[in-house]
This record gives structure tokens, C-alpha cells and sequence, in this order.
């Protein structure tokens, strides 16, 4: 654990050597002469650490005279955040892997046409830094399960699951493949589903949404520091925020079975309670889990469920809009369908960067929707089952290798910082070499 | 040969993420509260990057409003420039580097006096992601001998050695231990003796000096281009160069034999002056080396002098100067018995310095020469021999955990930029997997 | 002319002077010790220049070392957006200048305390650059009519009109004195009214609304290019925005009478058609003027028709709101009963910030509107006399020498740029000493 | 004197305001296309304001997003700094202050060609802000004597001496007209004559030299805090200094006499050996002059033996250099013939510098020192009148308005900073409108 957690086996090294090598090759070009005419203003490739450091969100670079540059202003982002770590994700192999990253769109020129990885011939040498990074590391839980765990997007600006490489690998390898997609259904299942699964050709069979006491009174209106009491009332009134999401699920044409994490503070009525809502409201199986306690033999159950789920063969799966919708079409349909918006507001700068994309052949890329996960509005304190909201979108995102468009529907940090008390402060290395304060 | 140009066994990237953990938690200090008073304007801490980003020397970070911080002006160096390489490579073990990078100084409060990683509790952390690459890296030569790979710190800002892990390691391993200590004896050399050697106790039993008739005749006048042809006037007239070189390792109690790496275009006469007079004039043994064309073969003659050399017991290795001599005492040592000049001419700021490193307790660490490698003097255009001239100090540095105190004798880049036409752009993957392109 | 243009009787520059003087001290106060405990990041004032110069807008301060101080961000606006223009044209002396400048707020501490001018010290020699710019300046027209020109206060952040010596003094002076209150009556008027007038214990006795033949058809939906055209339909459309500024100003007490500058494109149905529903409708008189083309002459039935209303001595002026109303309560209302808007909505942060002024003892000042002159709503394409509509309040700021709180309403700018041809391109002095091009 | 040292006749304001609106016009041009392709980093027209603020030495500007323009490294200098100061004091009239105006060198394209004002058109409008500043202020002493207070050209990176255009009136309108020249003779003098007089055709017809007894005991080698006691000695060893500048104005062919300022510290043995060596030495009258304390009479014999000079016709003036002496040729003069060095040492850059100024037809400008006014060297600790040092010049400018290329030979300050209790603080105006605490 130690080591997936540390460097593991260098894979976001990797990217983060891929990135900045764009970024310096960016800078580069503009300083011997800038054939291609980039505009410094225009420049929307920033550089990336694999480290929680608020001192460089925001920079400006090239200081110090003309040797060093023309000055601009850029930031780092983490690197999970990178377009790299999502064209690492999405791509088939080593040869669309090259293809992704030299469709990259660093800059614009003063004529806002794109300036690509490609045209600064880039892309090579980037994969050649990810040519070891993109095979899928294998690794088992403690009870021995294989695992693949390769590549992480992040969850808000990408589409937050792993490797296609890694899921067709455990494909051919394994009976089943669960994958892990990050945040709430509505953001995570959404993303892999539209983007993933759309690009990769995947088929899922049944999905799991994972659920839990606490999270569903929260959604009942009940304060963090009273989720440990019982309450019936308030976890009848927060469960339609689960029905929500197995409709949700269900729209993309994929059966489903609900997962109810247990908490030691949970009690057998609210358990009961969900099951026959679940049961009887939303047509869906709850099934406890246990295996934070019990191991595999805590979840037995769960996976019979979902086995029996897949070879039920009832999945008819497909994305909730076309690929030929217009970008601001999907997102409404994102917004409509998903969240139950009744419409969205699209700044002007964000309405006209979308004409501006489709003008520039992107029109027929997935967009990825970047949403607080507490809600299914853009509004964090917007519990339960909201209707009759509008989305905001206040800006928009080309990520051309990726292959999507970001929509951002609030403030997104891409790059994290530290807390008062920084974990790293306790973390030391014993004099047998283990390392301790880590968790 | 490819893996080890890349990412290799990550140590460089381990570096890079100890170092940047610990800017990180500097300007979070300083972000929750500055308990220990760290003057913003004084850290002397930068950011790392194992990239060639000129856009990145000299930045202003913190920028973007209160929640990122506190603007200052701040500069990425190379990985190899980071303080925590020389660490690094100079650490006994795991408690030694822990205890060296506690030590290092990041910044100086208002009143000047140092802040350590150690006060910002960051030791433990930053020793956790060297844990692995601390242990050396054995890789073999195309005919198989064993080699360790381990460490890079920058010859210039630095001392220029693999580690002393690496080293130690290697002497209970194997009969005779090879290190190279890079640029020119006067450097190289001079800091393996004075720092390497000293601090980790080590005794060489012999020294090889390469050099090459091009060199010579470089350093006899001739201009680059003129190099092919054979020249015995230049070559006489340079070889002064080697026959300094020689005396000066000898100054430190270690025996020398010179290998002549050998190139096409050198002629037979030429090298018969070499042999000539480095046995009539210098008292050396100088051997004709063709290793580039005939592999192990082409050095046996070198490595049986070497033997005879290390089994003669004439060695009796000591550095050139005392711990117990002054900063200053100890930079005019090297100045006049190495680099032959008559003086030095410290700046009144780097003379402040020196005087309040040793206020503070560091008067007793060796110096390290950040010179340039073209001339025993601070002028590269001054070949040969020189005498009679004076060592500028403009700058010095307290590099406290690597145990050295550096003194900048001239310009020095610790991030260069790429060229014009940037090897990354010839780069790329072919398609059974193979990098073409990186030499 | 050109003198009024150009530097004037120089008090333009005084304040620049005076305001840069303040930005001086608190860097330098920041340099010497920071005994006041400045948190950089909440330096609140700004610097200014008397020059569009949008490269100054954004800047980041105090770079190239330790000598130069705490480096951070900064920017300047232009010198009429300088709170010392506000507190000098609001001030009733040079000893209530001074008091009110000793008030400005600079800074806050790390605690969100303010830091004011006064607790740097700044206040006296502030005054001194200003003692001379203090006394009104009498010009005349060019018919020979007297009139102040003095002082200038952005019509936004500030409120937009002359100072209160110079109305006193032309009070005392002459037996009429005209106002001029910049942008349309909902923000002019209202500005003139709320915080001048209340602040200075004025009391007008009439109120003068100008309108246009061109304006209101715009009102009505007319596009700029064809506001030529005779269109009685748009100005019967457009007209209802004229009511609605008559209505509003006599809700301050004040009768009024409209002042209809005549345009070469008007026509006689469209006079006529303003001077019946004015008449039949909202009870006014409109007045034709033709000043701009007979000089006095044309203007004289207006003149007549203000001495009239004034000596009618119908006035009963009062503020629209009172002190004692809280900060938010001020700006609900003139939101509602000037604007018209159902609401307001104010961000999280600027909520925040007008109970933190409140608990800092600031909640006794009026509220200084910035928002669109286009439209009584913040959306300057919401023509007519629009209701309904909600007024967002994105950000307030504390002016406390000036004795205001602005609350803005969508963006302004306090730094104008230069456009594609700048006027000084086509300016140069004759060889008589005239400066030709001005105009 | 209040008055001339605040806003006077606002000639500084102006001169700011002509400076920074180039400054504006520069960026703006960039922000608009680049016509004239300069190069960003290549931008030498700094900004200025009259106000002593570290804070600004350095800044980056242009920060924000792109409607900012083009970030860049950038600064200000206090007023008199300016370029515009010095064209504006060596100016024969507005039509030749405009044509100096456009000749100013405002930055480099990336092939380093130069990029003037009047390719911007700016010199216009620039001349438009100077129309009335230009006109000399006249002002009378406290006994009634008129003077001239008109520009105020920094005395290192400018001439230091007042308007060509006040010298000419004064030279009209009275009998004898003196001139301050700033700092020592070897500063002041020299650049009054090789600069002011060269350029505007005058001849002076004498020169008083001012000495005082501190002075002179401080160049033989007396501290600061003994200087109140008499000391023969010293005073016998540091006149060496008064002589060698008597030399150097006799060496320009103008007759001299020395004017001794009075202290009441002096003793008359003092001011007899003074007068002793100056008449049997030097050759050369030393007159005591007591107007501090006497006002016109105290300096009447000077007076007397000034316009006997003057009117003795001995004066025979010329400059210590022709115009066609290459620039690195007019440097080594100065340096040989008035500070008595025996070399000057020019940077690499700065010799490239010059040579590339000749090149682009800036060939036959006199130059302009910035030395420290401490000694005749670049060594400020180098007392009384020393010989056998070399000059350094570390780097030069073109100031093409002005006139004259800058050799800068040490540091030099173009913004100063605020002491730690900056005379701001104790000024204020009192009850009667008196400024007090101004001096």
C-alpha cells in the first residue's frame, strides 16, 4: 500500500516528465522566433507537480531578462489533473497514445486559431517518457484478488476512471471486471459511461451504486455531528437522492443493484427501511456490505448479485446523448436528463468558445461536465432530489487530446494545497526502513 | 542504455518529489501563520525540475489573491542542482540523510538568522520518498562488468560524485573501485579528494588523469576547427595543461598515471611527445587507451598500471586543507595550490557571508569551486598553465545538509534552456515499442 | 478650453501626488518592520496615474531582491478612481480633508483588522500636497458665465459629482447654482442625492432631468444607426424610461423639469409627442433646448422654468434611505425603489464583508451604487423602465475617508485602456504654440 | 520655498505625465498588433513618478489575462530621471524639444533595431503636456534677486543642470548669470561644459569652485565625527583635492576662483592655509563667503572676483573632447584627463553596446558619467587625488532625446526608497493653512 501510494511504479512521473517537456517545448518555440505565432496571452498549457502546492497555482514565468524568455503569466496544476493523464487513460495503445497527445491544443495565435503538441513535434518524445508508464500495473488486495490499478484522472476536470488499456487487459484475463468511476453517480457513471465507454466501445452488463446510511440522512437534511443517531424520518426523506441515481444509472440502459456500505452506527431499522424502499419504490436491490470488516466474504453476497445482474443479460447500454448533438446541446442534455435541471446558463465567453470550437472540428466530442459531487445541482447545499434549477457554465475547456470538452459548472482547484498540519510532518522512516505516519 | 537516459530506477524523480515536498511545506509555513518568522523576501529554498525549462529560472509564485499565499519572487533549478541530490550522495545511510536534510537551510528570518527543514519537521517526509532510491543501482557494461549508477549532483554547484553508498558498496563488493569525478582534475578531482574522500573516509591508492591531443593542442593554441591536423609546436606548448594536472593530484598524496583516450585523427608522433614527455619532464607513465574501438581489450594496458599503482602502496591520500581553516582560508588554498593564482578577490557581500556561515557554526565544512572548467583560472580563455592571476568570488552558498559550502566563481546556469532545435522533436517510438531518435 | 483639458490648475496631479504618497508609506511601512502587522496580501490600496494605461491595471510590486521589498500584487487605476478625489470633493475643509484622509483604509491585518492612512502618519502631508487643489476653481463660459470646475470623481466607485466647497461657494456666490450629476438619474441623481446632498447638508430646491429625442427612441428599441429616423412609435415605446427618472427624483422631494437636448435628426411630431405625454402623463414640463447652437439665448426658457420651480418652493428634500438602515438595507433600497428590481442578490463574500464594515463601526455610511448607466437593472440590454428584475451585488468595498460603501453591480473599470489609434497620435503643438488635434 | 518644493509650476507633473503617456503608447502598441514588431522583452522606456517608492524599482505589469496586453518585466524611475527631464532642459525651443522627443529610443525589435517615439507618434502630444512647462519660472531669492528654477536633470544618469532655455532668457535678460552644476566639478563641471555648453553654444567666462574645510579635512583623511576640530595635517593632505579640480575646469580654458562655504567650526588658521596653498600652489584665489549667515554681502568679494574674471577675457573654453572621437574614446578622455585613470575597463556588453550605437548613426554624442561624486574614481573610499586606477564601465544607455550616451561606471539608483521615518510623517498643514515640519 505503501508503495502505491508513494512512487509506485513511476507512471505519474511519467506523465509529469511528458507534461512539462510540452511546457518547456511550448515556451521554446516562442523563444527562438515563434514560427508558429503563439500568442504568450493565449498560452493554455500550464506546467504540472505531483505535489499539493498552492504557491503555484497561479505564476508568472520568464522573469529575469531576455535570456530567460518572454515573460507570462502560468501556474501548475497536480498532476492527475494533467490532459496528459487523460489521453493516457483513453487511449488504445502506444500508436493513439502519439496521435492523443500530438492533437493536444497548447495555445491559440493571435488569430485564436489552436496551436497543437503535434505542430511543435512533441508528441514523440512524450511517448517515448510514457512507453513503460502505459503498461497496466497488476497488483492484489490482501486477500490475494487481482487488481489493475493504472492511470487517474481527475475526477472533476477528466473523467475520473482508469486505463483503457487496463480494463480491456482485465477483460481478456478475468470473469468479471468491476471499475471503480469516482464521485457521485451523476458525475462518475455519467463520465465513464459517455466518455469511456463510448470511446472504448465497453459494454457494461450492471452497475453497482454504492450507498450509505450516513450519506443518505446527510441528504435528508440531518447536520454532520448527528449522522451517528438513528433517523428514520430523515433517511426516508434523503433516499430519494439514491432513487434518483438508479434512474439515472438505468437511463443509459444498464441494470443496477445498490450497495449499502455499513457503518458500525448504522441500525437494522434504517437498513430495512432501504431495502424495502429500494425494494418497492425504485425496483432495485439493496444489498449490505460488509467487507471493510469481513473481507471478501463481506461483499459475497453483493457479487452474486451483480454475476447474476450480468448474466442476466438484460443491459442494452448506450450513452445518453449522440456524438452529432451540438456541444452545448449535450450539455443540456446532461443537465436535463442527469440532473434534472430545468435549463443551463452558459456565460457568453463560454457560449462563444463553444461555437469557436466547433468551428475548429470539435464539435463531435463527449463533454465533461466539471460539477460539485455533494449535489446534483451546481449549488453544494442542494440536497435530496432537486428539480427546476439551472446549471451554470461558466466556462469551457477544449481538451482535443483527451478527446472532450470540459464544462466547468462552478469553482474547480486543480491544484490542491496543504493543510495547517501537514500529513508529511509525521511521516518518518524507521530505523528498519519502514516508513511510518502514513496513514 | 535507453532506460537509464529516461526515467531509469525513478531516483531522479524521488529527488525531485523530496525536494518539491519541501518548498511545498515552506510556503504553507508561511501560509498558516509563519510561526518561525521566515522573512519571505529570504528563502533561499527554490523549486526543482528535472527538465531543461529556461521559462522556469526566474518566476514570481503565490500570485491569484490571499488563498494561494504570499507573491514572491522564486526559480525552478535542475534536479542534479538540488541540494538534496548532494545529500543524497554524500549520506552514510537512511539516519544520516534524514539527518543531513534536516539540516539544510531553506530560508533566513528577518533578522537573518537560518530556518531548517528540520524546523519545518520535513526530514522525516522527504527521507520516506528516497527510501528506495537511496539503494544503489548495479547495471553491467555491453562486455558485462558490473557498474554502479547512483546519484548526479551538478559538478559545479556541487561536488560532481556518485554516492558514497554507491562507492562502499562497490569496495566489498570488488577488487578495485573506479570513480569518475567529472570536468577538469582541478575540479573534479579536487572536490572528490576534498569532500568525497574526506567526509566518508575514503583513500584512494591511485589517480588516472585522461586527457586527450586534442585537448593538448587546444590548450596550445590551435583553434577547434584546426584540431585534425597534427601539430607538435601546440602540442608541446599545451601539454603544460597536464603537466599541471599531474603535480596537483600528486599534491594530495595520490599516485597518477595518465590514460590518452585516443582519437582517429591523432598521429603517431604526437603521441610519442605525450609519452615522452610526461615520463622525461612530468615523471608519469602516459598509455594510449582504445576503448571506444576495442572495448575492454583497449584499456588493459591502463588498468595494469592502475593495479600496479594501487598494489605499490605509495599512496598517503590527505585533502589539501583543514577543517580547522577558515572559509575564506580554505577558498584561497585551492585558489593558490590548484589553481596557481595569487589571490582572491571576494565580493564584500560574499565576504559577509562567509563570515556569518562561520557565526553560525558552518565554518568547519570544505568549500566547494563552482568554476568554470575550460581554465585552472576563472577566465576560460586563459589556456595552459596560468600563473599570477586573481580567483573572483561573487557569490557564496551554504549548501548545510550536503555538508559543503559553495563559492561561485563566475557565471553559473542551474537551469539551462533547450536549443534552438531541441532533441525531443527528433524523439518518438517506433512501432514494435523502440525509442528512435534519443542519440 | 485646452488649460481644462490638459493639466489645468494642476490638482489632478496633486491628488495623484497625495494618493501615491499613501502607497509609498505603506510599502515602506511594510519595509521598516511591518509594526502595524500588514498582511501584503490585503493592501488595499491601490496607486494611480492620470493616464489610460491598461499594462498598469494588474501589476505585481516590490521584485529584484530583498532591497526592494515584500513583493506582491498591485495595480493602478486612473487618479478620478482615487478615494482621495472622493474625500477632496466631499470634504468641508482642509481640516475635515485631513480627518477623512487619516480615515482611508490601506490594508488589513492578518486578523481582517483595518490599517488606516491615519495609523501610518499620512494624513498631514497628504493635506499639504493638497492645500492649493482645495480651492475652487472659477472659469468661465464662453459667454462669460462663471462656473467651478473642481474635482472630478469616477462616476461608478465614487459619486460623480464637483465638490461640496465649490457648490458652497457658488452658493454664496450667486443667486442659482446648477449641479452637474454625471450618468443617468438613477445612479447620478441618486448619488447626488444619498451622499452628497445628505453628507453636506444641501437641499436642492429643482431638479433638471436632460433627456434626448435619440435616447428614448433607444429606450424604445431603436438601433444606433437608425436613430435618425423620425419613429414615433419607439419613442412612445422609450418614453416610459423618462417617467420612470421623474418619478424617481421626486421621490427624493425635489420638483422637477425636463430639459429636451434638441438634435439636428429631431422632429417636431417627436418634440411634440414628449412635451404632451410629459405633460398628460407624468405632469412634467419638457423644455426644449438649443444651447448648443444659440449659446444662452437657447437655454433660456429651461432657466426660466428652474427659477420658477425653485422660487415655487415646493421642495421638501429628503434621502431615500437612513442612516441607521443597515448597509444591506441601503442598497435593498434603492435597489427597489429606484432601480425597481424585485431583489438583490449579494455573493457570499461580499455578505460578509458588509457585516464585518458593520462590526467595524462603518455601518452608519451610505451605499455608493456601481452599476450600468444603460439600464435601471445591472443588464445594460434591459431598455425602458424594466421591473422584476433581481440586482446582483458581486463585491463591495469600504471608501471611509470618502464616507461610502461601494457595492458593485457587474464589472467596472477603474483603468481604461487606449484604443487602436490613440487621440495623442493626431495632437502636436503649432509653431505659434497652439496645440492642434485636441478635439 | 514651500511652494517650489511641492507641486511649483507643476513642470514635473507634466514631465511625468509627457513620460507615461510613451510609456502607454508603447504598450499599447504592442496590445494592437505590433506594427513595429517590438520585442517585449527589449522594452527600455521605463515609467515615472515623483515619489520615493522602492516598491516600484521593479515590477512586472500587463498582468490579468489578455485584455491586459502582454506581461513584461518593467519599473519606475523618479521624475527627474527621465529622459523627457533632459531632452526638456536641453531643448533650444518647443520645436526642437518635440524633435528630441521623437528621437528617443523607447525599445528594440527582436532584431535589435531601435524603436523611437516618433514611430509611435508620440512626440506630439508629449510636446502638447510641455507647452507651458517649457517656459522658464522665475522666482527672486530672499533679498530680491532673481533666479531661474527650471528642470532638475538627475545628476548621475543625466546632465544635472538646469534648462538650456533659462540660461539663454537669463543671458538676455542680466549682466552675469551663474549656473549650478550639480555634485563635484569632475561630475558637474565636466558634464556642464562637454554637455550643456557643447550642445547650446555657450561660453563660460569663469568658474567658482566651492570648498569647505570639512570637505577638503575629509579628503586628507579625517572621520565624519572629528571634522569639528581643527587639523592642519589633514587638511594640508586633502587639498590635493581642491587643486586637482582647479586643474581640471582650467583644463576646459575657463579662468577659476574658489569659494570657501563657511562652518562655524572653521578655525582661521584653517582658512589661512587654505588660502596660503591655493594662491602659492594652485595658483588660483580662495574667497571665505559667510551668505548663510550674511546673506549677499557674505558673498560679495566672491562676487567681485568673478566678474573680474568675467570681464579679465581670459577665458578661452572648449570641450575636453571633439564629437568625432568614437563614444569608447570620449569615455577613456574623461577617465585619463579628469579622473586621472589609467585605463578604463568596458564590460563585454557594454563595449557591444557601444559599438552597435555608432553603428545605428549615435556615434558623435558626447557622453554622460554616472560616477560616484565620493572620489575621482569609481572607488568612493579613494580620497583626495588619486591616479593609477581604472574605471570600470558596467554597463551604458543611449538617451538619443537628450543627446548623449550614459556610461555607467558602479551602481546607480533611479528610484530612491523612504527612510525608516520618512519626513512624511511629521508634515502637516496647520489651522492658518501653513504647511509645517517641511523642513
Amino acid at each position: 500500500m505503501e508503495a502505491i501510494n508513494l512512487h509506485f511504479t513511476g507512471d505519474f512521473h511519467a506523465i509529469t516528465s511528458a507534461h512539462n517537456l510540452l511546457a518547456a517545448l511550448v515556451d521554446n518555440h516562442v523563444y527562438w522566433g515563434n514560427a508558429l505565432g503563439i500568442d504568450t496571452r493565449r498560452i493554455v498549457w500550464r506546467r504540472v507537480l505531483d505535489m499539493n502546492d498552492r504557491a503555484l497555482r497561479s505564476i508568472v514565468n520568464g522573469l529575469g531578462g531576455a535570456g530567460n524568455g518572454y515573460s507570462r503569466e502560468d501556474g501548475f496544476d497536480i498532476t492527475v489533473a494533467s490532459e496528459v493523464m487523460a489521453c493516457f487513460c483513453l487511449a488504445d495503445d502506444l500508436a493513439d497514445l502519439e496521435a492523443r497527445l500530438a492533437r493536444i491544443v497548447v495555445a491559440y495565435t493571435r488569430e485564436k486559431k489552436p496551436v497543437t503538441a503535434g505542430q511543435l513535434n512533441a508528441a514523440g518524445a512524450m511517448t517515448a517518457l510514457l512507453k513503460d508508464a502505459i503498461k497496466p500495473n497488476l497488483v492484489q488486495t490482501i486477500e490475494g484478488s487481482p487488481a489493475f490499478i493504472h492511470g487517474g484522472p481527475f475526477a472533476n476536470i477528466a473523467h475520473g476512471c482508469n486505463s483503457v488499456i487496463a480494463t480491456r487487459a482485465a477483460l481478456k484475463l478475468g470473469d468479471y471486471v468491476v471499475t471503480e468511476a469516482g464521485f457521485g453517480a451523476d458525475l462518475g457513471a455519467e463520465k465513464f459511461f459517455d466518455i469511456k465507454c463510448r470511446k472504448a466501445g465497453l459494454k457494461p452488463a450492471a452497475a453497482v451504486i454504492v450507498a450509505t446510511v450516513r450519506a443518505l440522512k446527510m441528504n435528508g437534511g440531518v447536520a454532520k455531528a448527528d449522522l451517528a443517531r438513528e433517523n428514520i424520518d430523515a433517511l426516508r426523506a434523503g433516499i430519494v437522492n439514491l432513487g434518483r441515481h438508479v434512474e439515472n444509472v438505468r437511463a443509459f440502459g444498464v441494470p443496477v443493484v445498490v450497495a449499502i456500505n455499513h457503518f458500525t452506527t448504522d441500525t437494522a431499522a434504517e437498513h430495512q427501511l432501504i431495502a424495502d424502499i429500494c425494494r418497492d419504490e425504485f425496483g432495485v436491490e439493496a444489498v449490505q456490505c460488509r467487507h471493510w470488516a469481513d473481507g471478501a466474504a463481506g461483499a459475497e453476497e453483493l457479487a452474486r448479485k451483480v454475476v447474476a445482474l450480468c448474466e442476466g443479460g438484460t443491459a442494452h447500454f448506450q450513452p445518453i446523448y449522440p456524438d452529432s448533438l451540438s456541444l452545448e446541446g449535450k450539455i443540456l442534455s446532461i443537465a436535463t436528463r442527469i440532473y434534472r435541471a430545468d435549463d443551463i446558463a452558459v456565460a457568453p465567453k463560454a457560449a462563444a468558445d463553444l461555437k469557436a470550437f466547433e468551428a475548429a472540428g470539435y464539435g463531435h466530442l463527449p463533454v465533461c461536465m466539471a460539477k460539485t459531487q455533494y449535489s446534483f445541482s451546481a449549488d453544494p447545499t442542494l440536497l435530496g432530489a432537486p428539480t427546476g434549477h439551472t446549471i451554470p457554465v461558466r466556462e469551457v475547456r477544449l481538451s482535443a487530446g483527451a478527446g472532450f470538452v470540459v464544462a466547468i459548472c462552478g469553482d474547480i482547484m486543480t491544484m490542491p494545497g496543504l493543510p495547517k498540519l501537514p500529513a508529511a510532518e509525521a511521516i518518518h522512516v524507521s530505523a528498519d526502513g519502514l516508513i511510518e505516519g502514513l496513514f
